[in-house]
């Protein structure tokens, strides 16, 4: 058996069934968008996955990337995968046509992602990277630096960077120290820039980097701060390559997970300057990133997503092979699947990781819809529900994604803990997404505050009130959709609960603020409540003739019964709990 | 600042105001254990932990053990830890005078071994399993065999291990295929072992291995299995070494943490059959393994706990240190201490790090009190309480500590992923602890069957009236005392329902699997919610005057309204989603 085999059934049935092709084909380009060409697409990327992808995970960990005198090694293999990728045009899946990009939906790019994040999330970082850096220069840069850099990145010819992090500044990008001077057509940037993924790396012939910085002159504080390109070798005039810019990769970091991701130190101007190209406007770097951050965390939830398929995949081919004990129902001498407390993980992995992948689908629909449906109403509406979805993707994906890793590890038992069992990997690697593109704590605060006390809490009630109507729908159901739909209806009055409590307390922002995790957690738990429901609708109308439905509805009823009760609790905590936080002295931590 | 300095304070406030010492003396032996001998015992270990085992611990993980042609090498400084460690007789803290131990109360055993543990869980782990080898030989081993060996283990000259797993025996050990030929006034030992901890080293000159092992006439399954010890040197008749035995490590494994402590596969009589003496009563070693695994099991939960003492530690000092962005309420540039949503993860941290030291601390009491209260039906009572404890210890602490490890690792944003720091370390160790000793699906297979329905709900029973005992005490009180009685008092309201329905679905044996994880975390917080409860109550009467007392009821203020509100969502986890989980056709997974 492959060590991930893509769950083309499962993206199948929330892009065609719980989606619908109805939803693309009304966006201006995707009328030609039916499921023959979704399924040649999966299916195809499929094979890349595990044939290519899936078997370089193991010697991306062990091996690693390897720094020695600012050049970066890849792990063997790496550089054939990478060639094979961009040969097969993965990397312009969803990217402007006119820079060489096959235009598709975004909610393709994101199940052909998946299978890349769960075949190899190290390799699969490196195109998430470059994606980050078209969308900057795509929707901020001049049409010479278009013209100079896109078509090259979108074939994956070269790769792009995202330069944002510094030692002093984290979190907070306000802090950011790296200078960039003017001159001539041009700026010189000086400056040390950390945590830079494929920062360096020998892939490809060039690397773009997008990197924060700010003029001499430039207001304090994040309204100073500007977005610049600066590639490793400059650009001639007619595309080939010029001399090497001023810029070096000082070291690379020894991390916990995803060593195959170099981890750079970045090194701008140590030789008077590095060469870098305005992108957008002056000082409004931190807005043009902002512009292009739902994608990237889109991106991270989705790995959270697709690490935890991995780790399933994984647990659940040993608990069908592992022979051990006797289990009640089961008799001697059982499989481990048989053992209910197993049975119990695995499903629970199972139905959160459905839940969630059906979320980050969804997302990715709202965001095509947002820039290309033909009524500015529909386009405002999908506009406002991405921005609300895109950190409960983000932090509620990745966080559960740790805990579904780790729970892989468990169903294991002793051998989980044993490197060459692969287990042990998957909670190494997947322990970065809470972290990196905006920590847990970023997002729920970007959830808390931009996206619902900005609005007053609109863009949450319309998310409700679509819950709401689900509810309504599924009225006369009965069976396993009654019950998702009757804990979805228990979790809408804990969410709705709590916004009102969150709207409430506004006056007071260290209530918001100590109330944020626990309020993205609720809103994670009830999204996938919702789309659980609409999920087990949907495999009841199919009828249970087969076992992909059944399953389908087991999935349902099982998160339904046993993951979503905790949103009760969570809205206690919220609600009784915030004030307790926010008034602790921290003298007495 | 040290990596790891003992919270002597929140030791003392457990043993002195939360237990008492007057429990203590009840108990025969212990009419001098006061809190002058207590203090002094604690504060040289906590000086020996902070000095010498804590700077290890990098070490210990950075370089690990290695193994060439069956010689294990600790890493460097180990084996001058070692001596220190015994020189100090920490090795027999709380062991058999008549064999040089020093006869202390095993409250302070788990406080200093506490300490042990979070200075360096890799290195803890010795004297841990060493503690087994000791009581297994002590209460089941002739005379012969306790006068060869007890002095030289209770000192540490030589150090034990525990040798069950095989690779087709790991949760289920009637599958044990090592097998023991009688041979004279020994037997002779052929088979191979698993996951050995500290089954090779360089820390002594002898190693006593405790091994299960099969007669060739024995019956099928665990009432077939006979207990045996087998040194790595033979002994002499004065003591002195002798030949080597038939055994030899073939390997260590490579490890996702605690690479310090070697995970040795054993091979026993490549040569013909390795000298072991029956341990106990033959077929009965199972049984008599069993006597020792209270001690085993509870040690590694305390080893959770410990973890996450460490890790929250050093994620406190570094949010007091990293300044970085706007806390609402604090102003720009706070340290990360100040913004609520780090407040939050860290006072969760720390209050379930105290709730799981209270119940740890408390369950050891109960060891004592029913080995040594001099009236019978305290005693039974007590051995009660300590068997409904143990696997609650063991599995809710080590899955909180991972947790609390993982929370830590997110405290330190992008460095937490970055392995020098060290934060990931801790996530790395503590991993193991819900795995050996028995995972947390057995512990609460455990805590169901043998705990639970075994006695009709009997022994939790008399836990719930002492909790509801405790809510009556506290009735009169107000403020923070009163949150955290009235959660409790909710709590338990939700534990007797479950155990209500857990004896209720005794029929169908699926049904109690099922719950069981859910039932062991539900009584866990509980147990947690119970003693936090008291310690307010001591805190209150204490008066707020100083900040000690006053973090003591923020942390059970906290845990009332932050952590304990979970038991609602299990108990209806339990009640209406185990059937779920029990009829679930595998096939669907």
């Amino acid at each position: 058996m492959a060590e991930y085999t893509a769950p083309l059934r499962d993206m199948r049935f929330v892009i065609n069934d719980l989606i619908g092709f109805e939803r693309l084909q009304a966006l201006a380009g995707f009328d030609e968008v039916t499921a023959d060409l979704s399924d040649a697409v999966l299916e195809e990327a499929a094979k890349l996955a595990s044939e290519v992808l899936s078997p370089l995970n193991r010697v991306g960990d062990t091996v690693g990337c390897k720094w020695e005198d600012g050049v970066v090694t890849t792990p063997p293999g790496w550089r054939e995968a990478y060639r094979a990728f961009c040969e097969g045009g993965w990397n312009g899946l969803a990217m402007n046509p006119e820079f060489g990009g096959q235009g598709l939906p975004k909610v393709l790019a994101t199940a052909v992602g998946e299978m890349w994040d769960a075949a190899n999330m190290a390799f699969g970082l490196c195109p998430m990277l470059t994606g980050g850096a078209i969308e900057a220069i795509e929707q901020h840069g001049s049409d010479a630096l278009r013209a100079t850099f896109l078509a090259q990145l979108i074939s994956g010819t070269w790769t792009g960077t995202m330069n944002l992090t510094e030692p002093q500044a984290g979190s907070d990008l306000s802090a950011v120290r790296t200078r960039a001077v003017p001159n001539g057509d041009h700026y010189l940037v000086t400056g040390q820039k950390i945590f830079i993924t494929y920062g360096e790396h020998d892939l490809t012939d060039n690397i773009i980097h997008l990197v924060l910085a700010r003029l001499p002159d430039a207001p304090e504080g994040t309204r100073g701060i500007s977005l610049f390109a600066v590639p490793k070798f400059l650009v001639n005039a007619d595309g080939s390559l010029g001399p090497r810019n001023d810029l070096r990769c000082v070291s690379i970091e020894h991390k916990l997970g995803i060593h195959g991701s170099p981890t750079a130190v970045m090194s701008y101007g140590d030789n008077g300057g590095a060469v870098g190209y305005l992108v957008g406007e002056l000082n409004r770097g931190l807005m043009h990133m902002f512009t292009m951050m739902n994608a990237a965390r889109h991106a991270v939830g989705r790995e959270g997503m697709a690490i935890a398929e991995r780790a399933y995949q994984k647990a659940l081919e040993h608990a069908r092979e592992r022979v051990q004990g006797q289990a009640p129902g089961a008799g001697p001498r059982a499989t481990i699947v048989e053992h209910p407390d197993v049975k119990r993980m695995l499903m629970s992995m199972k139905c959160q990781i459905e839940a969630m992948r059906a979320l980050a689908y969804v997302c990715a629909v709202e965001y095509d819809t947002a820039a290309l449906h033909p009524d500015a109403d529909v386009r405002a509406r999908a506009e406002r529900r991405g921005d609300v979805l895109t950190p409960i993707v983000k932090a509620w994906s990745t966080e559960t994604g740790v805990q579904i890793a780790s729970l892989g590890v468990q169903v294991h038992g002793g051998m989980g803990y044993v490197e060459e069992t692969g287990a042990a990997q998957h909670l190494r690697d997947a322990r970065i997404a809470p972290i990196y593109e905006g920590t847990t704590g970023i997002q729920a605060g970007d959830l808390v505050g931009r996206k619902t006390l900005r609005d007053g809490g609109h863009a949450m009630r319309e998310l409700i009130a679509d819950m709401r109507a689900t509810v309504a729908d599924l009225q006369s159901q009965g069976g396993t959709v009654a019950l998702a739909r009757d804990a979805l209806a228990a979790a809408v009055d804990d969410l709705e609960t709590v916004v009102a409590w969150i709207c409430g307390a506004a006056s007071d922002p260290r209530l918001p603020a100590a109330a944020a995790v626990s309020y993205l957690e609720l809103a994670g738990l009830t999204c996938g409540g919702w789309l659980m429901a609409q999920a087990a609708a949907r495999a009841a109308a199919a009828g249970e003739g087969d076992d992909f439905h059944r399953a389908k509805l087991a999935s349902a009823g099982f998160y339904a019964a046993q993951i979503l009760p905790r949103t009760a609790a969570l809205a206690r905590v919220i609600t009784e709990g915030s004030a307790l936080v926010a008034d602790l002295d921290t003298a007495l931590l």
